[in-house]
């Protein structure tokens, strides 16, 4: 079960070169994803309408795409211009198009009803490229369904133990403490704390530190780690801070689904540009190790699901609240989905008996 | 789908030896070859009625095939020949055995009707041994159904662009500007054009060149290339050549199914036995990178067939009068099958009714 | 279809350390071993009740084991003992917890209802620690059902075949000449027979050896080998001898289901203690390379049934009498825990109508 109409954080930007196409599978769906002379990237089903070979092995011709099995040319726009040999007799059904949008580094695909593919949609994010921020990015593939990922990451109690001696060792520890505020928004959830007096790696002093995230549906994470001298969070009465921290850190990551079984993760870390740049070298590999620890629980915990009775109910913790609300969100949205598909089913036979009556 | 009245290529010759059996599976069936002591070969289900072990990890022992688990020991016919041990209750039932002819190199398997198995079916090829040919044999299993290969090899259309830097190459382009004639014949389609002035590599003059191959089924691709000054196409009015040509090639392949989704992939290329034996050396490597090319697109059309919806239908282009033509005579074929059966069925309810009335 | 109600070898002992638990996937479910801080184990359910997470990537803290995912703590008993975080407001549910038992070097676990959980019923072995014997041990994975497996212990004939060069060699073969003598007992079955004068390596004279061996339900191989001089086995009228031995091996060793597809083989193989040491080397490795050998033949029958039609019957010899027998003492005791299973519900149903009336 996938949302459809929403945006999915299909690739990199740097992963698409400037001549040639690359295929994705996003929510099932094969796409090709090109770029046009311009450099603005399009998006069509990664399949041939004349036998159904990948497009993605195809060439780029200009703007156009030339699927490398038989020779058809198509357009950005998903239209075959040209079939080698005689002349056809019917024309070749168009490949279907997806709109796609490149934004803060990544090739964002919408998978649903074009006409509802707003950009205003797109979740917020940082970017590789914000002069900023410094920034480093990865990606890894779970063999696991992406509502495990997303359950991970609207519960960071997780990190004191998952990432006791990784990322659970360098922020200090005591996520599983107390739980964050969270509120509840149209398309996202907002997870907000302050840890009181923490000791930092490499900062002298204790330091309070306001930590903050947004998920976005389907499944995108930005976060941002302010840290403040030690009082600070009582002097403000533990609200949210409006003065320039001593440091800050960035988060964003995209938990996009192959299939039901498989799910693309693509991250990136970061922190103010004016902090040493080979801060970053220990820092991510911090990241990269945390990751490691998060794929080998998540996948551990496909596999016992695999192996577990459908009728077996998972216990409710208060930190489930977040993952909860999450699975909610996606879950209500997709009934709508389903709903509104349904009208309009409902409509079309409404139209079909008026035509025959 | 498989038809199963017909000479599948289970093997090359040379993969049998004479003191070893091996195992095939062919459309989804294991079967054992072996050799008698005279070398000819024979064909059983690859299992021993007695545990279901595979007779292919038996031990010949002259004509006879002693099944390595329990020591049962079968005739070339299947017929058990001794069990070890106290005397047995009921004799064990024989194994299923198939009708098998070596001939052009090929273990050739029947796997229907016995009483079908008429060896004037087999389809023709040149064979490695034949003194007036040098040939070069490799293999090849594919991860896709065995009809998208026959697609392929009855469409050469995609040489163009499947292998523009190799076949294509080498021939001098223009297989996807015109259709060859196509004829179809009981159990084959026959594909004939002329390419005209074509510029070919160790060439120093333009030839034309008359191609032709016979597509037999269920999947055997016999080619004959044969270059001539060029002119002689338009002197004999683009009829069939019957004068000598300058150079000469062949091909024999057959594409053997091992199930529904696995598929082998035998062939063999060749030229006359005047040529320069070293000029072989670059054309296999050419066959073989080519072969390679069409693995890819083939086993990435099977994975988007899979992820494709039932109801999506293939857009038909003129060059695919070949693919087409031959889907529906091996459709035809396994349809008069069924029929057969199912007459065979009727039949013998009617003698049952007859037996008990 | 598995047995539920006996003890099955799921690991060895040593595979268990004392400070970290291990994940067994038993007859399809998974199992986390762990020890307490006395040594003794336990076994509960490899699935956290919060989020299913393996608490076999958890960690022990003297007897407790806490789950690695959001630091649930849990008894040996399996009952929570901990939540991180704030005050919960249902008790967490308990992990299920199995019945285990450390004996004879090995780890058995009762899958079934805890109130017939007898350790009377664990088949006798050896152990790797008895003094009296020089042991070594080893396992193996076979992507097979464990029938199979119990079939090739319940049959030795194949050693003369299957191990022609390896155990059937160092044995002096005869294996299929005869049947062994075959007793059902409550849930064993007992093998004997005698080898007359027999060709053994490293001993100058023939010997009568004594072979006996029980397979126990599930799936638990225990064998001795007692060799005799020549004329010993007539002379006591071919019965049970109770004299010493001129040399006396054993085996021991456990076929445990991991799913109906794929399971785990622990051997052991051993002497008497007072036979030089370096006598087990080449023993151990012939004792491998015969495994390898079972395991080819058993993987190889698997891949052969899943070919077959289900409507294919494997033909009986005299020597399937002890497979044969296995299988119907495993299905009879499965069929009564399916009726026992029956009448519970069966009563339930009576007291649910009553509490109704």
């Amino acid at each position: 079960m996938f949302l459809r109409n929403c945006w999915y954080a299909a690739a990199w930007s740097h992963e698409l070169a400037n001549d040639s196409p690359i295929g994705r599978t996003v929510i099932g769906e094969p796409i090709v994803l090109a770029r046009r002379s311009d450099g603005t990237p399009y998006a069509l089903e990664d399949r041939c309408p004349h036998r159904f070979a990948p497009l993605s092995r195809g060439r780029l011709e200009g703007d156009l795409l030339r699927c490398m099995y038989h020779g058809l040319l198509f357009g950005a726009d998903g239209r075959c211009q040209h079939v080698p040999g005689p002349p056809v007799g019917a024309p070749v059904p168009a490949v279907r198009s997806f709109p796609v949008v490149e934004r803060d580094s990544w090739l964002w695909v919408w998978m649903g009803d074009i006409a509802q593919a707003d950009p205003a949609l797109i979740p917020p994010a940082f970017g590789l490229d914000n002069p900023a921020w410094v920034m480093q990015s990865g990606q890894l593939d779970y063999d696991a369904n992406y509502q495990l990922i997303n359950d991970n990451l609207c519960d960071l109690s997780h990190v004191d133990f998952v990432h006791e001696r990784t990322l659970g060792f360098v922020t200090g520890g005591g996520w599983s403490d107390e739980l964050p505020r969270l509120k509840a928004q149209q398309r996202s959830l907002r997870f907000e704390r302050w840890f009181i007096g923490k000791a930092m790696p490499n900062q002298p002093v204790l330091v309070d530190r306001w930590c903050t995230y947004e998920y976005h549906v389907p499944g995108v994470f930005v976060m941002e780690n302010r840290s403040y001298p030690h009082g600070t969070a009582a002097r403000i009465d533990f609200k949210a801070p409006d003065e320039p921290p001593l440091s800050y850190r960035i988060e964003q990551q995209a938990v996009t689904p192959i299939d039901e079984r498989r799910t693309r993760y693509l991250y990136a870390t970061g922190f103010e540009a004016n902090m040493p740049a080979k801060a970053m070298e220990g820092l991510f590999e911090v990241i990269q190790n945390a990751f490691a620890e998060d794929r080998l629980i998540i996948e551990g915990q496909q596999r016992i699901l695999d192996a577990t009775p459908d009728d077996r109910r998972m216990a409710f913790l208060p930190s489930d609240k977040g993952p909860t609300a999450m699975r909610r969100l996606i879950a209500t949205l997709i009934r709508r989905e389903d709903e509104a598909a349904g009208q309009q089913q409902d409509r079309c036979a409404d139209l079909d008996i008026t035509g025959r009556g």
